[in-house]
């Protein structure tokens, strides 16, 4: 598993482009003779084992892709690809869904049910992969979905999910900026637009803090902001590029009239033009109650897990939201910290404790297994 | 001289790159049989014409380097470089100065004095090439020296300079701030390098307009903002490259005195580290009133000139402030304004009329003679 | 009732000048033959009505202090009292326990337990009067408090209350900026405290958008910006004055650490000094669970309320929360929106439907009477 | 001289209310039986001594308002009047004049020309008092004007003046943000006028250091901010007043361009409605060249001055502007630097050394002689 791991650590592919990684998971099926379908929704591969026994059919999902982060970590398995990473575990994940693959194989025939192993892509960038996957009809036929993120801030021997919101709903935005480019020495002749998308990003800010009721829960963040090319020349154009986070559809539609009063208006004061685009992305994740009972039912069999909590909802954005609103499924976090290793997902140095992988397939399967009695 | 012009405007070189430009301008001395030296202080190339009577020993200089902008206009010349461009005209002073040499060659031996051919590289981007040329004697021997710059915001037949400061000191300076990256959810475990970069935009905005004498000349831009990856990132780091203009060296010393205390603060108030690294570039160019007075008496030689004019300083920063630092000298601007082309200098679909050109030729061999009776 | 709101609500009173008031309320205890202590912990009135029967001592409350806002409305029974009015509906608090008061009075023999009539003085205005009035011991004897606030933006017969945290805690801070003053047209010569306080507003929003976590609540809110005395001298000095909100005592330290940073920052960036004054107020006001319940359940026998609902917290503060930190207690909300009349609590046209006084009223007796059964 | 002085700093009196200092002139003129107008165009008085010889009529004029600054010095003739101070030397020029008329009057019959004194209400707040004066056509008669101001931050024996212009424009302008108020714990129910206000603030701040010329010399400067009235109510309205300088009446006419545009477009961010009142206050006040050197010859008679000299504009507005509009006329200050004491005009310890009042007196009598001769 932890090979396994690795070597997807090493070989990173950005959302949308993670053909090499499709194809080393598809060869893992033909070594296993398990059947699969690639290509479902774009680079999803689809495997499925039906067991020798009666049973349901469920889905365990597991993503795929990487992040365009350069990998600054110090270890033998650091990422090859130069700005792109591994920097939120999907390599786990898929290590963890081989693995469990190929143990299931061995005892087939005294499986009830069918196993769906979906290996996801493009998790990590809108409108990701899970969508046309749905759309695909890929999951008419399953009975119910479960899927673990390994999570770096919770500890080893943690399972943490939720029975109603679990994970935000995530939307990316890009708003360039068109003002008027002239030398760095005569600003009176052109519209600063790094003057002007400083504002923006300044006023930005009083959206959480001013414009939505205190007691709901959002974020407006601005991740990227490109101007100018060189120092004594003016810039003509910026782009900020940044995420909305939210756990209710309203505030969503807030979020994005207040951003477009705010850009008219700032724009409007340097007579500056704008383009705003703003890409729904993934709706908020909420889990069924019962299928998170389910999972929590289940992790207590894993004898690794010491502690399985019900906790608040977290604020960063999952597609698999699109499965449990198509059908019943619960999503969890598998504690993955690395004692000594502070870093986030997404940072440079982030990365996980080896010893989730298994925990997080017992879960899984544990799960499965659950949900065959219900 | 526009078939030079043109030839170089479609290869330009990126400043301290100049290698072929040099070349270029070398195998043409060879070609008059006229003797130079290269490298000087750099890419520099002095051609040096003694003339058949004796005179003085005047400079006549012209700089030859390009900006990194694409270059826009949709003309035949355009710029073969991608991402490089003649976008201040230094192709045009190289021109025409390698035509004057062509023209006065062949009036050697009734040229009184010593003409020095002075092709300067690295103008646009400081330290520059005219420091380390004067720090290399290359004018130790020379009486005065003269420059023009084709200025395509005066229209052609004007004439502009000055008897004082002509041309603005001109600095760069570059500011990281290392705040703390992480998830575009989770604003508060990090500290957010774009927003803390957008306060010190806005802040800068007040050293001029709060912090200086109303009656002194300052500009401080910023030019380039570059923060960030993806979009869902919180950036951990921001760079801000800019320039300051001024015309008193007391004012540089505010300025630079302002911005630490403002960068030092704005940083502190999120706990987040900077660099902050301030490049002093050209001195303000001080022209020398009797040269200046030369000057505009040669203009009254030239018919093309109807207006020969002392204008206020000008904000735009000239390392031909070093020759006259060191010796007398004048430099100004010949009107090159293009019809229907309403671009400023820097700007990539700048361009000039080459109609400018040979005025500025005559421009400097009357100013060369109008000085040898001094 | 409505009669006494009306004389109350032309005769308000600033929190802690509640003196003709606190003689008012006394002066119909007075009438009522009931016995009562004036001047607790403070202005504070309470009237005890021992009933013949034996039970619990129980504490009704309703403050009576006023807000520093213009009275706006046209109504006949406008405030009489320049820039002080009852914006938040103290009045009808006041005379809905006054009524109860007199009514119970009449059946006092039949009663079991103690009713104590807690009339407590500012609540507006942090320390606020509960505080004191706790610290007097007059609640030590008590089983068990219920309160009430007439709620404008809540319909007539909807009763609103929440089984734990029902209202924020609410701080008080005030920033004095002292930069340096002079002529308005001499800037850098001063440093101007208009231009820092509003840097400083600016950057204040950021606390609850960026620096706390998003999943928690919070508000910062500077309602006081003070500087300056005429239009051609910068202003030496700003003030600035607020309210923090929030509903958990860690994210309070964190605000204010927030807070010190910020300000630290900003002034250091222009070298001016400041004095920042955190003031403490009331904490977050937290029902009992079993309390609450009773609230629910007396509300149910009220004909008029058709809705009785548990809430998410509201922002606003209230000292109320004392007596449940020292008490077994539950507050309340009683809808008293009036028809036609959007504004809210604090507004200057503020108003509520008199109606809601006789339900306020009859749950506050319920309450007490269900709870004797407990 | 010291002694007038004192009284009047002692009673002060701020602009279009100078009546009781109008008296006290006006009996002074009684006292001295030198015939005089009151009531000139306000609260000037103008006061007209014919020599016994024939020449010019000269006008020689004084202010004599006050600010509305509480006085901090400590000394004994500090103002009795609170809030309301000279501290911009007004009450000096008053007595220099008056004692002037006085030692005049001895000398009447030998006296070439008639000397105007031309005592002048309202300097201080725009529109002034000069216009009503010229407009009454008070100086219609004389043939030029000289005026002086006492000037604390110019050492004692230095004079100061200019050939062209002088003084700055000076313009007044309030801007009124009406948000909407509301409970301080619920921003999202209101428009804040207080971050609406400080963002104007701040945005103003790039008029002058992105938006004008940096050739041009222009201050923004907002005085005042007032906004809110207590800490738990989010402010429905914002006042901002300020002063505008200029040397160019084409700035001027970018700046009001260019605050409308900001104040429209901050607004708009937050849909908030706004009121933008300039005033147009003093023009530039333009000396005349040959009544410039008439002041520059009378200072060198003076032999406590040991320095006269031409300086650069000051940035303070003069509606002396207006008589050199009308009539031949030089303005210049009178060091009047006091030992010890930094604080600049309209400083709450603003002060002048009183030796400078001889020398200011001496200096316009020495102009109106040396203009006799003209």
């Amino acid at each position: 598993m932890v090979e396994i791991r690795r070597y997807l650590h090493q070989h990173p592919e950005l959302s949308f482009h993670e053909t090499e990684t499709a194809k080393y998971i598809a060869s893992f099926y033909d070594e296993l003779d398990i059947p699969y379908e690639t290509n479902v929704g774009g680079n999803g591969v689809i495997a499925t084992l039906k067991g020798g026994k009666p049973g349901k059919t469920i889905a365990l999902r597991a993503d795929f892709d990487a992040l365009p982060i350069q990998d600054e970590k110090d270890v033998p398995y650091k990422s090859k690809v130069p700005g792109v990473m591994h920097a939120c575990g999907h390599d786990g994940h898929t290590s963890t869904l081989l693995v469990l693959a190929k143990v299931m194989k061995r005892c087939q025939e005294d499986l009830p049910g069918t196993i769906v192993f979906l290996h996801q892509h493009a998790e990590e960038y809108a409108p990701g992969g899970a969508k046309p996957i749905v759309d695909s009809g890929a999951i008419d036929h399953v009975d119910a979905i479960f899927g673990t993120h390994l999570w770096a801030t919770t500890p080893l021997g943690v399972m943490q999910t939720s029975k109603d919101v679990f994970m935000a709903g995530a939307d990316r935005f890009e708003i360039t900026i068109q003002g008027q480019g002239g030398h760095g020495a005569y600003p009176h002749e052109t519209k600063d637009a790094i003057v002007i998308g400083s504002q923006l990003v300044s006023q930005l800010q009083q959206i959480v803090s001013r414009r939505l009721d205190p007691l709901q829960t959002a974020v407006v963040t601005v991740g990227v902001f490109e101007a100018g090319e060189t120092f004594n020349v003016i810039a003509d154009k910026a782009r900020l590029i940044g995420t909305v986070r939210y756990l209710d559809i309203e505030i969503q539609k807030e979020i994005i009239h207040e951003m477009e009063k705010i850009i008219k208006g700032v724009c409007l004061s340097h007579e500056a033009d704008y383009k705003f685009n703003y890409e729904k992305g993934y709706p908020p994740l909420v889990n069924h109650a019962k299928e998170a009972e389910v999972v929590l039912e289940a992790s207590r069999q894993v004898k690794e897990i010491h502690t399985a909590e019900e906790v608040i909802p977290v604020m960063g954005g999952e597609d698999f939201a699109y499965y449990t609103m198509k059908k019943p499924g619960a999503y969890f976090f598998t504690g993955a910290h690395k004692e000594g290793n502070p870093y986030p997902h997404h940072h440079p140095k982030f990365d996980i404790d080896e010893r989730a992988l298994p925990i997080a397939a017992k879960t899984l399967i544990e799960a499965y297994f659950a949900y065959q009695s219900q």
